[in-house]
């Protein structure tokens, strides 16, 4: 089935403890694609950039079944770029820079071909944004996925809501999930969130995992204890995309296979760390993530006597 | 098989979102006693008391088949206690007063009978403490098991590395993890720690679970997502009378049966924060423990297609 992706495509300039790179590639969207391309084809990708972005990387996308007709390349523009240095911990970031550039007139049209993707992930954006891209969906979607963060929250709240009243998925962090639901309660903020009229929430926990609610039942999968994590800059990207990826593929959204998806998006999540930028995504073989659900799989085994 | 539990009988003062308690039965052995009563019989208690413990309580002990020979009980002394506020969201808390009292004194004597038991649980204490229980016993225990925090590394590390270089089982959090292995990758720090002379190494992370380390293998189980969090005071140590209770029951201290124990530490555990003081444990029926351990099966399950 068709995916549809809509968010930023970006520089990023970051510092780890492991190291340090300067303007490599990041933005959810990539991040989202690249992920999801390992699940899924007919990948229809909706976002900005300026003519500052390498052709080269558009054309990798384009070879992963990328469809790129929604990308928007503002000439004489430049990327949205964001620069971060990690703490120690890799738990806590200070953001050193943040450059909207073309992103502050970001406008997303989307491609007739896009309109009826029947899964679709939106990035974090603004709600005014997401909304529009919502508005120009043909109605036809079986799965409509939404994240977000604080910031929106303090900022848009009513828009904010709005929105996530009209997705059925939304990923979001559990600090963010207590301000949405002003609940203290991860249980009390799913069932608060559910009655927003949200089908599933994927609460992310970053090195502690994430957790799935639909209605009636829940989910925990762990993040995979790593010998080193070099940089978890889009760790929940691509944690979503490999989630979307295979709902796209296997075209199920009952709760089970919810279950699954989670554990595909934190198996790709589990690789994006392993190296700066898409570096360790670019490099995937179906054998590693095959043994990575594996790993997963025997991570949370036990049988019960 | 025999379990002997060395650490605090204490009086609580506490303070959470949920609520204030004076004067309440805390203290590590009373609550991995509690936890571990439920698995196994034959469980030997050394710790210090003052005369002005309630008998009632001790005599519910000893109901539960708690061998209270090792208690000593100081006339004329009072009983270590511990007052503590929680903040709003419950990871972290302030201790507003720490009293030793009788515990400034102790130095535990092991009764004859308790000294040939086959599973030991040392509560955190001094490491100079656990060290003299170590020598004290006979040398034909299967599994010896150690809770420690932060301030004995701080101020006594060497003593506590080479009391941890005689036990099988370690259980610290993720944070002292790091500090004990001077490693921040969690799979580094087990390696580290293995490297000490411990079998297994569990990694307790209060809401987001517990992390189990053999050389060769890991296993996570989640917390329990729950609707309230009354009071978590005494989780950590419910969780380890829980697992030892189950590991003196079953007689079985492989990597499979260590996942199950695992998991009835958990179970226990969410049962502990339900309330305050040992309230929800005192009331536990074995239905209501197995349908908690159903419950964890259920949140960590998933079928790979």
């Amino acid at each position: 089935m068709s995916l549809l992706t809509v968010g930023t495509v970006a520089f990023d300039s970051i510092e780890t403890p492991h190291g340090q790179v300067e303007k490599v590639i990041g933005g959810a969207c990539t991040y989202i694609s690249w992920a999801a391309s390992y699940f899924t084809e007919n990948i229809h990708l909706v976002s900005i950039v300026g003519d500052d972005f390498p052709t080269g990387e558009l054309n990798m996308l384009v070879q992963r079944s990328v469809n790129m007709e929604g990308l928007e390349v503002v000439h004489g523009g430049k990327s949205f770029f964001w620069s971060g240095r990690y703490h120690d911990n890799m738990n806590n970031r200070d953001t050193i820079i943040t450059d909207l550039n073309v992103l502050a007139d970001f406008n997303p049209i989307l491609p007739e071909s896009a309109k009826s993707a029947k899964y679709v992930m939106l990035g974090n954006l603004t709600p005014a944004v997401q909304k529009s891209v919502l508005d120009q969906l043909d109605g036809s979607q079986k799965l409509i996925a939404l994240d977000t963060m604080n910031y929106w929250m303090d900022i848009a709240m009513d828009e904010l809501v709005e929105v996530i009243g009209r997705v059925d998925l939304l990923t979001i962090n559990d600090e963010e999930a207590k301000q949405l639901s002003g609940e203290n309660s991860l249980v009390k903020a799913a069932q608060a969130i559910h009655d927003m009229g949200v089908q599933y929430l994927v609460i992310k926990k970053g090195e502690h995992g994430a957790l799935l609610f639909s209605t009636d039942d829940m989910f925990y999968a762990p993040a995979l204890p790593l010998t080193q994590v070099v940089d978890p800059t889009g760790a929940g990207d691509t944690f979503a995309g490999g989630l979307m990826g295979y709902l796209a593929n296997t075209d199920d959204i009952s709760m089970n296979n919810m279950k699954r998806a989670i554990i595909a998006g934190s198996a790709m999540a589990s690789f994006c760390v392993e190296d700066f930028s898409l570096n360790r995504l670019k490099s995937l073989s179906m054998g590693e993530i095959k043994e990575r659900f594996s790993k997963f799989k025997h991570l949370m085994y036990f049988d019960m006597l």
